[in-house]
């Protein structure tokens, strides 16, 4: 195991038990709805989005209990988009992670009911003194979570994939659809370390960069692993894309073009982090680590 | 036309300009989800809950500019639980205020994702300092509303109802169910004015009372519509809980005593109001409509 593995398995270890504190549980005739909510989110993943939180606070010496939560937040986000997306009237999607999709685990309406959930948690969470005692901060955090992941942000990249079937789109289209549906949270997760931390403007705009460069990296790693792997290795669909009638990255560049430009988008994010000292290294991890991802 | 009538008319403007300058717009190919935005929050409904917090509000001399935005966000949270409730796989409804729910005009993926948005826009809004330029405030108003909203509240209370479809309940759990499913909200937005009036605990115990009160009487009068109104006259369908096997207040007192009980709570709402001057005269009116409505 790498330095990268055993600190991303750490992380993972410490948001985990953190969600899983946060998350509502009871006995009542609602019960199925925390088994769903809890399903969701602590089956598994590689919480990559946490991992950035904890890292991007980590340049900026932010309290770890801090971090951890807004951590927690932020996957709750990301988990609350899964099961949202996967449901029938969307991507219609039965396996996620190698495990039935919560609403195949349960049904439809739970699962819209434990995404709901998960998405008022989120804000729930971070609005509370215990994620920060500056509530100028704790306001600063949902302003930003709200507009990268909702009608502006994460919402309007799920709708526009959406609509994206069947359709001639050029790449200028489907790099915006990426922004908006992925990039967004991700660049939120590297930004709530700076805002957790007060960072100066240089600094947020160094890890701005970094985080458009890594989520467009990672969103041509999957398309390149949705032609190339297999559903036992990814624990998801794969040729995804092509039944659904959507161009993407590998579509459009072709396999070769789409490497290259994965190659090059990790070496730039990683120029961005050149003010930053040794504290950034494991951010420079993750960058190698998208581009050579199996799964 | 009365005084309330003429009052809730006149909010019922303002808070749709709030409303309308708050949502997103667009011409992208997301645009359908802009429209189905619009449509689910503006296409009608009595604002009742937007009413509550200006009324609140105006108990502490609270800014109006203020009040309309968290007036603004409470309804969206309202408009994306109908709007997720009306859904095929929840409560299956295809006739809102006398027009097609939101899946039903656009399909099941848009209404999901609009409702998503407008949830999602709630928070944004409240953490924005044109809400308050007090972020404490702020975050007060953020972390209820979640708690009333969320998988401890509302969110809640939609899985019970539908859990509660074929099952014996008590009068104990329909409560409990009414409480999570709308009390919690309606609390919310009478908590609203108080949380930005910085009102004495004395002054919101009072309202929470009052809030308590014509929540329940607001359910109650609800169960009655549901047996003895028109679809035509309601705007959605009647008799939907016998059809759907759920017990509710009038099926399990009866009509007489639920009238009785609605009176009653009505009653007790205005006395919980005793210590306000004239300013809370139309939280009374409030109170006496709920149990005369007649939709």
């Amino acid at each position: 195991m790498n330095d990268l593995e055993s600190n991303l398995k750490k992380a993972q270890g410490e948001v985990d038990k953190t969600i899983k504190s946060l998350l509502p549980t009871g006995k009542g005739i609602e019960k199925k709805l925390f088994d769903a909510i809890q399903y969701s989110i602590l089956s598994s993943g590689k919480r990559l989005r946490p991992f950035l939180v904890m890292q991007s606070s980590k340049l900026f010496d932010v309290d770890e209990k801090n971090a951890l939560r807004v951590a927690s937040a932020i996957e709750m986000i990301h988990a609350y988009s899964l099961v949202h997306d996967d449901l029938p009237s969307m991507d219609n999607d039965s396996l996620r992670r190698g495990l039935p999709t919560t609403h195949k685990k349960y049904n439809e309406a739970t699962a819209i009911l434990a995404g709901d959930s998960l998405l008022t948690l989120s804000f729930e969470i971070l609005s509370d003194s215990l994620t920060h005692n500056d509530p100028k901060i704790r306001c600063d955090l949902i302003n930003e979570l709200a507009e990268a992941s909702g009608a502006r942000g994460m919402v309007a990249g799920q709708m526009m994939d959406l609509e994206a079937e069947n359709k001639k789109l050029s790449i200028g289209v489907i790099t915006r659809i990426q922004r908006l549906k992925t990039g967004a949270l991700i660049a939120f997760s590297c930004n709530s370390g700076a805002i957790l931390g007060r960072a100066e403007k240089k600094q947020k705009f160094a890890l701005q960069g970094y985080a458009h460069d890594i989520g467009l990296a990672y969103q041509i790693r999957d398309d390149l692993l949705d032609v190339t792997s297999t559903t036992k290795k990814l624990g998801k669909k794969t040729n995804k894309d092509k039944k659904a009638g959507k161009k993407n990255f590998v579509s459009i560049l072709g396999k070769d073009r789409a490497k290259k430009q994965l190659e090059f988008l990790a070496n730039q994010a990683i120029k961005h982090l050149e003010s930053f000292d040794d504290k950034a290294n494991m951010l420079r991890e993750v960058a190698r680590f998208i581009v050579e991802r199996n799964k």
